[in-house]
C-alpha cells in the first residue's frame, strides 16, 4: 500500500481530469506529487480535500522514488522525462503520442487488452482520444464476427485540442486552430501526411492495428473538428467476416465492457457528445445493417474525450497494474 | 419571352434565397407571382428592384397561366397544389421530398442529369440538398471509373430545417430539433424508418440511385446534424470498379461542371462550411486514396445547402427548361 504516484502536467486539461478521476476512484496509493513545467510551479491545487503545491518538472524530479507516474504533458515533455521515470524504476503512463507506436511499449485500454500491460519496459501508452473509444465498441465486435474493415468518420469536440482549442470556440477565435473552428467544420486534426492523410487519421488507423492486435487490418479515416465543446462522436462502418444477426450483435455490445448501447431509435435514442460528458463509458448507438455489403453494420459511437478518451483510461491502466502487482 | 413563374413558399428560408438567385440571374421571364401560406397574405417583399405582394396560395392560383413555379414550401403544400399546377399546363420544380421518387418525375441536378429533363409530366422535383451536392461531386467520378460502393458521413447545417432549425442553434433552444443542437452532434435528420436508418439517410440513398441512374448501387448512409448555421459537409468513401491514378482523378474532379476543387493539403487547403456559404459551386477536396480497399477514395464535399442544395438548383432547372424552349 506504500505506492507513490507523480502527476506530470497536472495543470493542463487531461491532467486536472486524472486529478477529478483519482479523486472519485479509491486507489491504494499512499503519496502524490504533482508536476507542472517551470510557468506552474509554485501553484496550489486542491485534491484529495489536500492543498497541493506544484512542483516544476526536471531531470531530476524522478531521483525521489516513484513506483506510478501519469505523464499527460504532449509528446516533447514525455520523449524526454519519460525514459528517465522509466530508467529510475518508475512506470509510466503516458497520455501522448511520443511512445504508442513503439513495439516495446503496451498500448492499452483496459476493456480491450489489458492482458498487454503484462510485458513492458516501464512505459505504457495511453492511445489517442478518437482510437479509444472506437476499440471498446470494436473488440467485442472483432472477437465474435471478426473485422475484415473500417471506415471511420469523427466528429471530434475542441477540448481534443486543450484549453486553447476550448478557448477558440467560446471566443470564436482563431488561436489554436488553422481555421474558424466557430460555426463551422475543419477536416483536418493535427498536421498533413505526405500522402494527404492528416497525423490524426494515421493514429487511428495506427492505433486500431495495434490494440486489436490486427496489424493488417483494413482501415480507413476521415478526422474533423466540430464546433463541440467536449465528447468525441464518430460513425464507425464496420464490415465483417462473420455473418450476424443484428439483435445478437447488439447484445454483443450491451454485454461489452465499458459500453451503454443507446439504441431505442423508436424513441429517438441514440448516444450524443452533450449526454456523454462527464462520464467515463463508450456510448454505442444507430446499431443498423449495412445493406451495401455482406456482413456489415453502421454504428455511432460517442465518448467523453478528456475522461475516457484520455484520463479516465490512464488512470484505468494504473488500477490495472496496481492490481497485478 | 412571355414566360410567367410562380415562386410558392416565397417567404421561407428556400424561397427567398429562390428570389435572391433570380435577381443574380438575368432570366427570359416577363411576370413573377409569389405566393405563401395565408398567414404571410399581404406581406411585401422587393424583388428586383420592385415591391411585391404575397398571394395566398389557393386552389384556383394557378387558374391563372403560368408557364413554370418554383415550389418550396414543404411536401404536404406541393401534394396538393403541384398536381394542381400541373394539370393547368404549369411545370413545376418542385422543391419537396413529395414527387422526387416518383417514376414518371425527373429528379434532376443540371450539371449531373439534365437530359432527364427531357420527359417529364410538368412536374420535375429538386433533390435533397445532402444529395445535390454530393451527386455533382460523384457524376464525373463514376462516369469515368465506375462507382461500385458508397459511404456516406453528413456533417448538416441547421438551416437545412429552415429559420426554426437556425434559431434553436443561434438562441440554444429545442423547439425544431428533437434534442439541444448547440454545442452538440445529432445523428438523427428527419424521422426514423423501421429498418433504424432515418428518412434523410434513405433519401440519401435512393436519390443517389436515381439521379446516377444506377438502381443498383450500393450506399449506405449516416447522416448527422452539426451546431453549424450553413452549408453541409460530408464525408464520402467511394469504391470504383476501374483503377485510377490519383492525380487523373483529381484533374477529371477539376473539369466537372459546378466543381471547384481545393485540395492542396500541403497549404491546409480544404472545403469548409464558412467558406463555402454565399456560393453556388460545390467544393471538394482531402481527395486522397482509401488504402483499404482496391480502387477506393475518401472525400471532403462541402456546398452551400440553401443555395446549390436547394435554391440554385432550383433555378439552374428553370434556366435548362427556359433553353430548351
Amino acid at each position: 500500500m506504500n505506492k507513490k504516484l507523480a502527476v506530470v502536467g497536472a495543470t493542463g486539461l487531461v491532467g486536472r481530469t486524472v486529478l477529478k478521476v483519482l479523486e472519485e476512484k479509491n486507489l491504494p496509493i499512499s503519496e502524490y506529487k504533482l508536476f507542472a513545467s517551470k510557468n506552474s510551479k509554485g501553484k496550489k491545487i486542491n485534491f484529495l480535500n489536500k492543498e497541493y503545491t506544484i512542483n516544476e518538472l526536471t531531470e531530476t524530479s524522478f531521483d525521489e522514488n516513484f513506483d506510478y507516474a501519469i505523464f499527460s504533458a504532449g509528446a516533447e515533455t514525455s520523449k524526454k522525462y519519460s525514459p528517465i521515470a522509466a530508467s529510475r524504476g518508475c512506470i509510466v503512463i503516458d497520455n501522448s503520442s511520443a511512445f504508442r507506436m513503439d513495439k516495446t511499449v503496451p498500448l492499452v485500454v483496459p476493456e480491450v487488452n489489458k492482458f498487454d500491460l503484462i510485458k513492458h519496459q516501464n512505459i505504457i501508452a495511453n492511445p489517442n482520444c478518437s482510437t479509444i473509444q472506437a476499440v471498446v465498441a470494436l473488440k467485442p465486435l472483432d472477437e465474435k464476427y471478426k473485422i475484415k474493415r473500417i471506415i471511420y468518420s469523427t466528429y471530434q469536440a475542441v477540448s481534443g485540442a486543450g484549453k486553447k482549442g476550448i478557448l477558440d470556440l467560446e471566443n470564436k477565435e482563431t488561436n489554436k486552430f488553422p481555421y474558424q473552428i466557430y460555426n463551422n467544420i475543419l477536416p483536418q486534426i493535427d498536421v498533413f501526411l505526405d500522402n494527404g492523410y492528416t497525423k490524426e487519421e494515421e493514429k487511428m488507423i495506427n492505433e486500431t492495428r495495434k490494440i486489436l492486435h490486427k496489424p493488417h487490418l483494413k482501415i480507413t479515416a476521415t478526422c474533423a473538428r466540430v464546433p463541440v465543446l467536449n465528447s468525441h462522436s464518430e460513425s464507425i462502418n464496420i464490415e465483417f467476416e462473420k455473418d450476424f444477426k443484428l439483435n445478437e450483435l447488439i447484445k454483443t455490445l450491451e454485454n461489452a465492457p465499458g459500453v451503454i448501447v443507446q439504441n431505442n431509435f423508436k424513441n429517438q435514442e441514440y448516444p450524443m457528445a452533450i449526454n456523454a460528458t462527464g462520464f467515463d463509458k463508450v456510448f454505442i448507438g444507430r446499431i443498423r445493417r449495412d445493406f451495401s455489403v455482406q456482413n456489415g453494420i453502421n454504428i455511432w459511437v460517442v465518448a467523453d474525450n478528456i475522461r475516457k478518451g484520455a484520463a479516465t483510461n490512464a488512470v484505468q491502466i494504473l488500477e490495472e497494474l496496481l492490481k497485478n502487482n
